[in-house]
């Protein structure tokens, strides 16, 4: 029996969401024929897009569905810089962050090689980022920030509505990868008062390869896959019926249970930090406030690839990371944005929870490590 | 209770690939992890891609999952101009047809307002294209080639590999969108010769939001998603495993069932043309040899989109071509192109059919089409 303590990397669908799924995909109606079984498909996407709207602060008219967090990302910065471009004749700045998710850090390279002059902001040592340090690096020709809400390695909680504040005081647009917050943080698009969010179902049990994209109305943004006019001409496609309709019965059985889930997981934490603080060197990465679903420890001196591999073999699946640089060999660039060495950052690992884990598997992992962290140092 | 007679816009999923996404969705593993639990998910996205690999007579390592046809269409065509622009910094020339898929269409306008020269080949009645008619378009610049395999409006089934010999003989690189093909027709990748193919499986009873492109060993295509490494470097995002894994099921299904099926949506064809073929002025619009799941019609005079209304009345959803520009109440592009004039083409219907439709539906679908013509000419 696997001890799974890797929900950031993906959470199974649960459930009620896979019900709901085999319930829509039975039918054949496409939601963009006009006949009746197209209705009764529309009807059931247009419920899931709803349930995710009331969740989220959204009018669901700004809801775009997508195939999830990668797409979105992608589609914000290269959509938004496609437009700036062809508003100026010329590349713009971007400002976005050295702690974000590869699929928002990879297009922003694209942009720098395409001639963006790209900001990468230094996160403070326990990755957050600041409205003051964000003011002054907004220059007159910024077309675009982007920075996540909640860090998919060290938990690190943004302060979004400010620093989304600070963007729109200046008249620029702002991007947030939302994707590790909702079922677990509180998420209110309407109050943070961004310009764009990018969602995975995935995160909160819902189906994979479903997302969206939050676009503010009023926002100019251009499809960048073209084709159908399907999600109001900014996503073609024939639209996943069953895979919204599941995202959304996911999301609000997630958000009924979000106070309970953020209990049990701040518990589950403190639980297995305490089991397994007196490790030697130990170091925990995640700041104060962090979300609670996420523990990113250092044995120093130790190789993480192979500490996995040992608590593997225990049972115990955790990760390096994130999931998408699994198996690179490379250290994480979230911990030596934070100042860690190549050398610690090799030595670290992440353990994330979900409601689906018992005490009995936390303690049962903080003992694989302990023993794993032992037979490292003898090694 | 609803006759569905618009397969060709969807399928609905089979209780067979239902049944594998279920089993799959429920484990939490990212394929893209090193630990057991996302072993255990590779192995389930690698044995869906080898089943799909086996239908299609392809190497499994070169099929690149992703959300479906849009997306594998948008891939080939914006990625391909891509890798021109950067190898001989212009606009190069593209080759596809007045009949491909939106998918298609827009990227290959978007190529135009590029400055690419994009030649649109013109079919001949039934909507077919000709090895001498693409051999003498070809130039010296011609990037890529893109034509359909079987047309979604009136099931024309192009010659696919006479038309991709032609192009390697030049040294071109060949897409088919073979969307419309998989569990009807006959496909044959290694015969067929072909650079690149678009599949999609909510066609063949797989999910929707879940397709893959073939990429031929030792092809350049760059990524058009930036992200992670996934899916060989060419399409990042966490793997949909279960999408991927049921697609697989259902084409395994649909490939064992395919003669039948044939056989079945032929007879099926033949029994609902004669039995409204004496509706005064009828003309069908698919050419001999079309895919058996598609009849397309004519009521000259009539106006399509008050027949389809008046068909849904009566319990039969079909369509008026693609469901992509359902609602649009533009005329088809596709028959257009075949020499029908706009009237006619708004005067056009397209029944399509699945292995699940049976004799007594296409039946009442036909009456009820000789009471909606009678009702339209009356009017
Ligand atoms: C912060 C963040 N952004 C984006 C993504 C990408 O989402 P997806 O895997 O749905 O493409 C992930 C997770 O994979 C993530 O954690
Ligand atoms: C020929 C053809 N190409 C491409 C597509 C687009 O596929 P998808 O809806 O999976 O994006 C379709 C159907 O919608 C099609 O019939």
């Amino acid at each position: 029996m696997t001890i799974y303590l890797d929900y950031a990397a993906s959470h199974p669908m649960t459930p009620a969401a896979l019900d709901a799924y085999a319930r829509a995909a039975a039918l054949p109606g496409n939601p963009a024929s006009v006949h009746a079984a197209g209705q009764v498909a529309r009807e059931l996407l247009e419920e899931g897009r709803a349930r995710l709207a009331a969740v989220l602060h959204a009018d669901p008219r700004t809801l775009i569905a997508n195939s999830g967090g990668t797409e979105g990302n992608n589609h914000v910065l290269l959509g938004a810089a496609q437009a700036w471009e062809q508003q100026h004749g010329r590349p713009g700045h971007l400002i976005t962050t050295l702690t974000e998710h590869s699929a928002v850090l990879a297009p922003a390279r694209h942009l720098a090689q395409r001639g963006w002059n790209v900001t990468f902001l230094h996160p403070d040592r326990g990755g957050a980022y600041t409205p003051a340090q964000l003011r002054e690096t907004i220059q007159p020709d910024t077309a675009l920030v982007s920075i996540h809400h909640a860090n998919n390695e060290i938990g690190t909680v943004q302060p979004t509505p400010e620093l989304a504040a600070i963007a729109a005081e200046k008249g620029v647009a702002y991007h947030v990868d939302a994707v590790q917050a909702p079922g677990i943080l509180p998420v209110d698009l309407s109050a943070w008062g961004v310009t764009f969010a990018t969602f995975s179902a995935h995160k909160w049990g819902g189906p994979r390869g479903v997302g969206f994209l939050y676009v503010k109305r009023g926002t100019e943004l251009p499809p960048v896959t073209l084709g159908g006019g399907q999600e109001s001409g900014l996503r073609p496609g024939t639209q996943n019926t069953a895979g919204i309709y599941a995202a959304g019965v996911a999301l609000t059985e997630a958000e009924g249970m979000r106070d309970a889930t953020f209990g049990h997981l701040t518990h589950l934490r403190r639980h297995f930090m305490d089991a397994v603080q007196d490790i030697p060197d130990l170091r925990f990465n995640q700041p104060e406030g962090a979300s609670p679903k996420i523990v990113n420890l250092t044995l120093p001196g130790a190789d993480g690839e192979a500490l996995l591999m040992n608590l593997d073999m225990q049972g115990v699946s955790a990760s390096a990371g994130s999931a998408c640089s699994a198996g690179t060999m490379q250290p994480s660039h979230v911990l030596t944005a934070l100042g860690l060495s190549e050398a610690d950052a090799r030595a670290s690992l992440r353990f994330s929870f979900g409601l689906g884990t018992t005490l009995a598997e936390v303690d049962t992992a903080a003992q694989a490590l302990r023993q794993a962290a032992r037979w490292s140092r003898s090694g």
